[in-house]
């Protein structure tokens, strides 16, 4: 209750992530670890593809052999055979010799290229013309080309995309060690909030926030664990934290927007053991009112109730902690796509501002158009794809003017 | 065998996804519906929020009784009373009162306004002194503000977000008509492919893009089922496509890159039941041996061998497909994102060039550095986040040059 407001810019919320802890470390399959967030160094245990290698269909040859070699002036080689997908090719190459390949194939030793097929001819079973010169390693992979042995090739905090988990199958890891889910508990409270299979008299809303948030934690990476409504009772909620705490990695409260509320989350939070208020208030728009605890080592949350704040607040603010706590170090530093501002926006200074807006080709690229309406209507969620930035020292933005959006 | 190379443009390829019908539909809770596909419109069912709802903490009056007031000259209301979160006021509010209300309230009959806290200060128990006047419907949301009943506000064919799923439950939708996830079925063939659990001997190469092209489909909301290596051999490709056409709603065959194995995988996808080949062969690098095949009404793919080729194919062609026969029609379109070259880039004309980019950030914005290496390379795709589309009719690009990139 007497707690000094503390406001903090976001800048300062965000770099509070950094003392929170991983989670723990677990071993999946390979074939499971789409999305999911690397605990070790993945190395390369020998060379790959480990062996010389056709990247071209054609004739493997000594890259001698054809030098020289035009349309007009062919060079003349004796087929000495075929290599076929898989096969170890049991004899060396000598100058003046071919051998049919197909992409994938192994090389010969001796051979140092592959002409493709399209450049030759077979004159007979035992003769091909060739009719482009080939340089030595044309049109084939050698055998550390991908990846050499003892190499790190994905480094611990990497997110695990379709082309890491296929490096790391080509390796032979069917098995790695990824950091565990992040959980992340959700209370919706609030005496006004009902669940969403009752319908509401006037005065009462149907619980949003916890489906909304649920999904924004899953598209993050997280695993939702939604624990129910809570009505305004500091114990009530004390008890709903206390097992919230215990039982997963991170806690999400949503509601107590309004004074009275905010301030028993408050208190609230600072009664549960070994928990201190990092953050009460950001100057940041939406989003004033959020409350960040350290209970524990786990972060706790008080967001906004409406609909809109608590999306945005977990959007910019709550994800970065959430990456923190599921070892993600290595993340393409946030994209945005720039667009066109299709009317001024007015702007407070002194806080940092996010506004709605929907993005629409128009006639010279991408256009942003600001979606309206209070921050209790998720509609102009619904009709948003994305967020636009403002800082706390631009009063403004023109109409026209190029801005960086961040996507929804 | 001797069918004529039917060789299309990305164009020609993309436009024969409208063939293929949409999967079957299923019922599923609502909090489960993140990242599916709505297969009916949904409705309001009633005006949301339903009641005048306060948006700001303070005091609920009728806004009248405001007008004039200033810092100066403060209007003087008296407090009638409090509503507490939930409640359903009982009494009419009169010109010249005032009551306590929080964010998320009800606000009594007569009452049109709330002044927010900041701007009011009470003088004892029974009146408050207000210092900024409010309009009519000022800091309030409107009984159908957010949505009015009986109107459709969410379309059949869009993916549900987070807060499209958040809507739906705040209208009382505790499940969702929404369409199955697509089974994608993937096939590797080649003798040279082995298990990725098996230590390869020079000539093997363990089996990427059965994980690879997994995680891409799962990426791109489909499920994917994996039917293992099959060897070089058409009887036992024919055997596994069937059984895969069977189960699944769209398959992929990687391999058969080499001029042999492509030819006898149009084959034994001709000699399937129903099946016609409608692609072999676009003008798009990597990607030009890429086959497809109606199978029924389900799009078969023979994939090239390459690991690079395959996944470039899989997001540029295939996915517009498994969006298809997902159900997902309102999506926005493919966004880019801008970055400078950093190199100058050839490309030859009459195909359309995919070249992988890392993008880093440079002084004046993004930079996209072109990855160089072989299409049989999967560490090119580990060290992009992006592709660069180059046109059918340029032949080349300029370092600098600001271009827009698909992130990978």
């Amino acid at each position: 209750m007497n707690h000094f407001f503390n406001v903090k810019t976001l800048e300062e919320v965000l770099a509070l992530a950094g003392d929170f802890p991983a989670v723990g470390v677990e071993n999946i399959d390979t074939a499971d670890a789409w999305s999911r967030v690397l605990a070790e160094n993945v190395r390369a245990r020998e060379d790959m593809p480990g062996f010389r290698r056709a990247c071209m269909d054609g004739y493997a040859v000594r890259a001698a052999s054809t030098f020289g070699a035009s349309e007009s002036g062919p060079a003349w080689l004796e087929i000495a055979g075929s290599i076929a997908m898989g096969e170890i090719p049991d004899f060396d190459l000598a100058h003046g010799q071919a051998v049919r390949i197909a992409t994938g194939g192994m090389l010969p030793r001796g051979a140092d290229a592959v002409v493709m097929v399209e450049h030759t001819e077979a004159v007979d079973e035992l003769s091909v013309e060739v009719y482009k010169s080939v340089a030595p390693l044309q049109h084939v992979i050698d055998p550390s080309e991908d990846f050499a042995g003892d190499q790190v090739v994905l480094k611990k905090g990497s997110l695990i995309r379709p082309q890491e988990l296929g490096l790391a199958a080509g390796l032979g890891y069917s098995t790695l060690a990824v950091f565990k889910t992040p959980r992340v508990g959700i209370i919706s409270t609030g005496d006004e909030v009902i669940p969403i299979d009752q319908t509401p008299v006037p005065g009462k809303i149907r619980d949003i926030n916890s489906y909304s948030l649920s999904a924004q934690i899953r598209e993050a990476g997280g695993e939702p664990v939604r624990y129910g409504i809570i009505k305004d009772d500091p114990r009530a909620l004390e008890a709903a934290c206390e097992k919230a705490v215990a039982e997963t990695d991170m806690v999400l409260i949503s509601g107590g927007s309004s004074v009275g509320t905010r301030d028993y989350t408050v208190e609230v939070l600072s009664g549960l053991p070994d928990t201190d208020i990092l953050v009460h208030g950001m100057s940041v728009s939406p989003g004033k009112p959020t409350i960040l605890a350290r209970a524990g080592d786990k972060p706790v949350w008080g967001l906004p109730g409406q609909v809109v704040s608590a999306m945005v607040v977990l959007k910019i603010v709550v994800i970065p902690f959430l990456n923190q706590i599921q070892g993600l170090t290595k993340v393409l530093s946030r994209v945005r796509v720039p667009a066109r501002l299709t009317r001024n926006l007015a702007s407070a200074q002194g806080r940092r501002d996010f506004v709605r807006v929907a993005l629409e080709k128009g006639e010279n690229g991408l256009e942003a158009r600001p979606v309206l309406g209070k921050s209790g209507l998720i509609r102009t969620m619904v009709h948003a794809h994305g967020l636009l930035e403002i800082g706390e020292h631009v009063e403004g933005l023109e109409k026209g003017s190029l801005e960086d959006i961040i996507l929804l």
